[in-house]
């Protein structure tokens, strides 16, 4: 019996020639990741433990991106713990505010997580970097402690659904419709504990930044990882901005799913799921007249440079609603200042949206565009829990940029063939 | 006997021919301003007074610029509970996120505040108007109230200290040391509840950005108001933002002064004001080796383009020290546009400095930047008490934008000098 592409990842890395699904393995970790929430429960865990080093100081990376311009005096403490164990650890890969962005999209831009590899963070998105061929998952603080004390994790072998994708997105239509689409399709446990592999001809239609959003949003259908076949995209992709060595993997053909799903790319129109729930999910041609008062444009879901370009597209010489705050959010600085060449940010605050610097920001209910009792958000982030964004009476609707920002200029929940006519 | 600037103003707006200082008198309000702290405590008393109107819908302006865009739910509450006054109400100059700016750049920016007008605001450094030959004084919550319903307000006619500028700073010296130089000298209750008017040859050479500044904080010698004769700089400003009538005052030449200080603009060096109060001044060649965590520069005394122009002048081709946290808050959503077309932005995230979108954030701790127990902060905002900047065991040391910006680079309190040979 053939493995799954994940399958062959971790079969590598514990370095067997064949895994199955439910094994338990030790497998070898190629990066080990932490925030500034994760990160100070993780050192001490690690302290605990009592090694003075780490396994090894190229191989963590620690982004301080969740609470940070440092909102509060709290976050600010966590903030200097993090920094006073980088130094004592000389861990190579910290990224100071100023220098840094949304951890899922600063890692693979940095050229850390490639093809082949194996990637433990303690952030549930972690599972972002499937985009690239690699295995990636989100782990508990307990587990990036050992994870840098011993450059190991154990994982029971998931087995997988294959999602075979055809056809081609339709204008105005991005990765966020495909992901959201698919949740709603088989709930937020329908691929609990699996991973969830992409393949068919569909693929090479989709852009990097679509492949990234997808992945990224595997958690939200309790996916162990999401994954992406390697193509010339992907190489590109890497050779663009690592210089690590990349190993691709490929599904053996004869590799068992448990359930192998067909997606007509074609046929996808822009999705919105409301709330409380991601699989909540109508097509925008069924969500009716809901007013709103605050659209998110960013996040480790939607905040890379192809979601900027596509919400420029709306709102450049258009206004901002008179009722909505528009709050934009480049997931990195490299994107920020891309968007800033190429005359996105211009648009963006002509429009009177806040243009705000890498932050998780809202998106967690964390600072930078909390809401209040009655208040509804469109955003392009990736959960719409109760109170997720604010006030338990609040309300989160998770949508594309192309609705999000369509959203921003008519003050309800809207299609962009609403907008650009 | 002559009036002062300050009392000709007054005395205009009571419909009288001459006041006297310690009079009381009631005079006739330009503006009543508010933001997203003060403006809930004033519309609980307005309420009170049980209106239904304003006294002028145009008259009074609202910017939600403190813990925006919204800190946490408290915040998103208020912020709430003032916007459903001002539709209520109708209030004309209410300006949103990503509409805005803090408050005391974003009224001259509006032209709300012209030559010869009385402005009160619900925030302390509401003073800074008197740049523009306006007076303008902080009040509290209940006086706007008040102000909302009547359109008046009782002040104690202050006496006034004379300021005689002469000459003109010399490179890397700007307004903010200028103001700082002055308090040291004064101290922080120098000037208290009088005005502080300045006068002299050396007020032409003083851009209008040094002159905001300059008044910005005046409060922090504890003076009612400060203000500058009106210009040729002056009335292009005015003319260049506002469409409103304006009137020049000039005091009287036999105006009484409790006191007249002679300053020369050429011998001020660059000064910085030590934890914990703004008095407590060295001139750069004094302040030894004092190492920082992080550099502030923006807010509503040092957030104008001319301040941005003078970080970047130093910033570019330069990086921010690794152990400094830079972040950098344009003061309007302008200022912001326009630091992007003069590619300021561009300098400053290449540097690795944040970018922030218009807040008063650290400045008085709310978020954005705070700091941990032992951090040290050099920051062009306007108060260093215990705590201003979060925990009670950090300190900010107050600065120019020149020296917030070196000491960005070198990672202690630098002057420009040593970074641009």
């Amino acid at each position: 019996m053939g493995m799954t592409m994940t399958q062959k990842i971790l079969a590598h890395h514990a370095k067997m020639d064949e895994v199955k699904a439910g094994q338990l393995i030790k497998v070898k970790l190629d990066l080990v990741l932490g925030n500034d929430i994760t990160t100070p429960v993780a050192i001490n865990e690690f302290n605990k433990i009592g090694l003075n080093n780490v396994f090894d100081k190229n191989k963590i990376a620690i982004v301080p991106d969740h609470f940070t311009p440092n909102k509060d005096i709290k976050s600010a403490e966590q903030c200097k713990y993090v920094r006073e164990f980088v130094k004592k650890m000389e861990i190579k890969n910290y990224f100071e505010v100023g220098r840094m962005g949304i951890e899922h999209a600063l890692i693979p831009e940095k050229g850390l997580a490639v093809c082949g590899d194996v990637v433990i963070g303690a952030d549930s998105h972690t599972c972002t970097y499937g985009a690239l061929g690699a295995f990636s998952t989100g782990i508990g603080s307990t587990d990036m402690a050992a994870g840098m004390a011993t450059g190991e994790a154990w994982f029971k072998v998931p087995e997988a659904i294959k999602f075979v994708l055809k056809g081609k997105l339709t204008k105005w239509v991005s990765g966020k419709d495909v992901i959201l689409h698919i949740i709603g399709m088989i709930g937020v446990d329908g691929a609990l504990y699996k991973s969830m592999e992409f393949t068919g001809e569909g693929v090479s239609s989709l852009t990097m930044d679509d492949r990234f959003t997808i992945c990224n949003m595997a958690i939200e259908a309790g996916a162990k990882n999401g994954i992406f076949p390697v193509d010339e995209n992907t190489i590109n992709y890497v050779k663009e901005h690592s210089k690590k060595n990349y190993t691709v993997y490929e599904a053996d053909s004869d590799a068992e799913y448990s359930k192998v799903i067909e997606i007509d790319l074609s046929k996808i129109r822009p999705t919105v799921a409301f709330p409380h729930i991601p699989e909540n999910t109508k097509t925008i041609d069924e969500v009716g007249d809901i007013k709103i008062d605050q659209v998110v444009i960013g996040s480790c879901t939607n905040g890379r440079i192809g979601d900027l370009r596509a919400a420029a597209s709306i709102l450049k010489g258009r206004k901002v609603n008179e009722n909505v705050r528009a709050i934009i959010f480049p997931a990195t600085q490299a994107i920020y200042l891309q968007a800033m060449k190429e005359g996105l940010i211009e648009i963006f605050i002509e429009a009177g949206a806040v243009v705000s610097t890498p932050t998780c920001g809202p998106c967690l209910g964390g600072h930078m565009g909390i809401l209040a009792e009655g208040e509804r958000a469109v955003s392009t982030t990736n959960r719409n829990f109760v109170g997720r964004m604010g006030h338990v009476k609040s309300e989160v609707y998770l949508a594309s940029p192309e609705v999000a920002a369509a959203s921003a200029v008519t003050g309800k929940i809207s299609s962009p063939e609403e907008v650009v006519k």
